[in-house]
């Protein structure tokens, strides 16, 4: 099975506390997030600010498009993301038009289908059917604080999406306990936040997530 | 009939821009909306700098909020706005915590569900429990690239929000025209954007709209 990726969701309100955290992290990270939260406080600059300085990485403008696709995806893309993301709810026209800008900027340039449980099966097929090749599997961050859980069903989802031949990204609350539940399915990216940036010692934590990948994905 | 509203839609680049727009249309206007592209483009700065300029307007940020409830509501009231959105995606937990949020803010705050072609009516069951009073529904940006028109069927579905006790905003492309197509469904706020935006005479086009709606609506 090959080898998630360990991507940083860099949630914070300014740029400086963004790039302070990933300063610590580095060389344990693959993919770089530019956080809905922090396109919003502090717009594209982030993305540009993160970009410049961290080359070498996949950079995810988290922008959970929702309309007017390539407007968006044209201003992530010109201020340095390699990916971005479209919410579930979009129109398939305005997927479709992320994709189709993604591709203008390059065959490393992508987007992710943001999954909340509001989503259907017949949509995934459209997604499907237009090219689409990855989605972000999600717990809400919301609805982690009332306390839902990973069960069996996410893999069963998470399953079905991988067989459909779609990479698939899981986010939402991992911890280190989390990788070893989805050992046996196929993970394209796990991405962690506040475990990593809310703990004491944030390099000691990235690298325990990057041995924790190590061992159950050999 | 209670007369609806008129929004203008900001999706400007840069905040600049926006104001000069609002500057020409000042007096036709109810409701002014720091757009997601905006917001995108410029972040929380360019809520502040529009709220702090018209006080005695209503301030939408069109967060489209998918996650983070509270986090993002937060953002947004302190940063002056009155209204906020939420994507009718995002799991009802999210949005009652925006909701809550509003409350803290004061009486006047509110959340607007932003509908897509992708939702269904066990969520619009959820929403009404959780105290929603308000949607916004949408034909995409992109659908109306493609030529997708107003039908029955939209004037069906905002009746039945209607009935249900939903204020209804109406948003996506809206023209002259369209405000007569809509005068027997009870309408909230009628959104424009580009319609006048992109007109020669701004000031005269939002007359126009004025005027369209205190015609069809007595």
């Amino acid at each position: 099975m090959p080898k998630p990726m360990l991507q940083i969701a860099l949630d914070t309100l300014t740029v400086d506390e963004a790039i302070e955290n990933v300063e610590k992290i580095y060389k344990y990270i693959d993919v770089i997030e530019v956080g809905t939260i922090l396109i919003a406080s502090q717009g594209k600059k982030a993305i540009k600010e993160i970009s410049n300085k961290y080359k070498d990485k996949i950079i995810v403008a988290d922008g959970k498009i929702a309309d007017a696709g390539s407007v968006f995806a044209m201003m992530f893309f010109d201020n340095g993301a390699d990916f971005t993301t479209a919410i579930c709810a979009a129109e398939t026209q305005t997927i479709k038009s992320v994709l189709d800008t993604a591709k203008l900027y390059g065959k490393d340039k992508d987007v992710q289908i943001e999954l909340t449980s509001n989503f259907n099966w017949k949509q995934v097929e459209e997604w499907k059917k237009i090219g689409i090749k990855q989605v972000v599997y999600h717990r809400s961050r919301d609805a982690q604080l009332a306390g839902v859980n990973w069960t069996q069903n996410d893999i069963k989802t998470i399953k079905k999406f991988d067989e459909m031949g779609f990479k698939v990204t899981i986010t939402g609350g991992i911890s280190l306990k989390d990788i070893e539940f989805f050992k046996d399915v196929n993970v394209y990216i796990f991405i962690v936040g506040r475990s990593i940036r809310d703990a004491e010692n944030l390099s000691l934590e990235a690298q325990k997530f990057k041995d924790q990948i190590d061992k159950y994905y050999a």
